[in-house]
């Protein structure tokens, strides 16, 4: 599939290229809303919850970019990390904010394994407060 | 395998369990050490990275339990999400804000597979800021 | 590891070289059963299966390679994201059907960390009927 | 996070409740929905795009659901194999059918791991094709 | 969809039984089997592939268990962790064995993630050797 | 984020690079750990811990390796599986090893979905001996 660039986009994807332009105060649109242009359905749902979810609310965004990191990094996804890592650094985020992220990262992903491994058992405390 | 008791655990496992205890405040470890305490090792090993990687540092404590979660919710390891719920909770997260991770890591987790879909290529910008 | 050239194939490799070409009507094999050719007991039963599963069944062939490539795409696997997506093309997928397909496995991937999320419990009807 | 059942639900929250009641033709909303109540935006955001994508389009909703039961087998999600695999049958998936799509669903899960594991150069007629 | 039992298999599906019993020496076959006689071609290639490969060949028998139980805890599947687990132990795993094998998937999911986290550019020697 | 080379490494980070050298018998540490290096606590939790758990114990060396490999193949990182599969071959893996060594990753791979698809009860027998 080929990315649709702002030229020969449609009126509607137009419209969400000026949306995603306005609200993040850019001049062009990073690669991933072009490619997602040829479906504009999932475009504009997509688009719509982000700008909710990342957007101001009960987490402060440097949060949610680090959130958006941290299962980037778990899955592999190269794009993701790239955009979000740039995304938090312009939040913000220092060395050594993302060094430290990294590393709790790498630790869940070991302590998710080992508890799979040993079959732990949920302590009753934590089932109560979860 | 069993959980080891602290009643029955050897010098070196009472240690960990003993500075566990003293740096958390608890009276009893959770389950997880009391499996992890088969590998006396790697329970030292881990303990060490959990206590200085999620102790005082670059990041909030809070948002650190919240990327442990979000990594797990995405790993889908049970027992992880209600340990690090109930961690995150006592850390002072909110309803809202436990809400509001939840669909970061539902969003993360579509974006991810979306941009591997399209193989979207990184842009120029976030390959020098991330 | 190199992959095995037709020309320096052993008899047994060979006899699965031309099975997959005579069944595909190709003129040379993809480079995965050049590679799989390192272990012909791995790549005798793999061809197997994939002859009698991905053939005339109970499902369409187009939506079995749909399928293939909806997995692919969830674990991020690059060669099998372009062999599948090749493959379905020549079964005749526009367009618009994989840019669909694309939008149902990202909310797949989304609402599957939602129901992680909230660990929400299994509906009594759906238990009966799946 | 507890459910949220029709009776004290919001007015937002209640209005798509019967969206998804009216759409689905259903006399109570599965027990996903509840859950997710519990972050209205995006409860409205994922029900409009399941509605608009898992709806009339491209591909036909059986083979979309076959999708999303992929995918949900994948990740190892209970509710959702349980929700999706329920779909497919009211959808009219046959047995036959659904046992053929969890064989390819193994087979793409051994051969993605093959393919990483002999690091298999995308072929170059599949990059133009795919 | 149901288990079937040997008292009411096809002859196909019986043969297969038959012969995972005497291959084995056990008395009747494990649920796996029973669940996947349901798609007979998919049981028969599997059972094929798992008789060769995890027969005698370059591997110990032993080591092979231990990679199944290593991947299936990665993936966390249950079922396969109890019965690879049990395998690993028919075939003389220690506890001590197991214990290290766990900590080494842990750390292996670990540094996995760190190594993508700085997306760390593949030393020239390992190139050469891998 | 940027590799740490030895010449500029801080007092701490040398004397870990130092262990790495004196450990392994090798003239320059590989490129994970001048990246590891940015965050030092935790490139010295990893080191110590995969200095303990990687060397002798109750395993061979050899079979840690292979299930080192093993993990990084089935989460599809790319630099693990360049280091654990030269470190593998170092410690003595052939080519058939390893081949075979795939195919018992791909077919793990495939039977925890088969499992998970059929969501297969655990057998009363193996939750005795696991």
């Amino acid at each position: 599939m080929k990315p649709i660039e702002e030229k020969v986009a449609s009126a509607e994807v137009q419209e969400i290229f000026d949306d995603i332009k306005r609200t993040r105060a850019v001049d062009d649109v990073n690669n991933f809303w072009k490619y997602l242009a040829n479906e504009p359905r999932m475009m504009k749902s997509t688009w719509d919850a982000l700008k909710t979810i990342m957007g101001p609310g009960a987490l402060d965004p440097l949060t949610k970019e680090l959130v958006y990191l941290a299962v980037s990094i778990t899955n592999n996804c190269e794009y993701c990390m790239a955009r979000h890592g740039a995304a938090a650094r312009a939040k913000g985020a220092t060395d050594a904010q993302l060094n430290e992220l990294y590393a709790v990262v790498g630790l869940a992903n070991m302590t998710n394994r080992l508890a799979n491994a040993y079959r732990v058992p949920v302590d009753e405390q934590f089932r109560e407060t979860s």
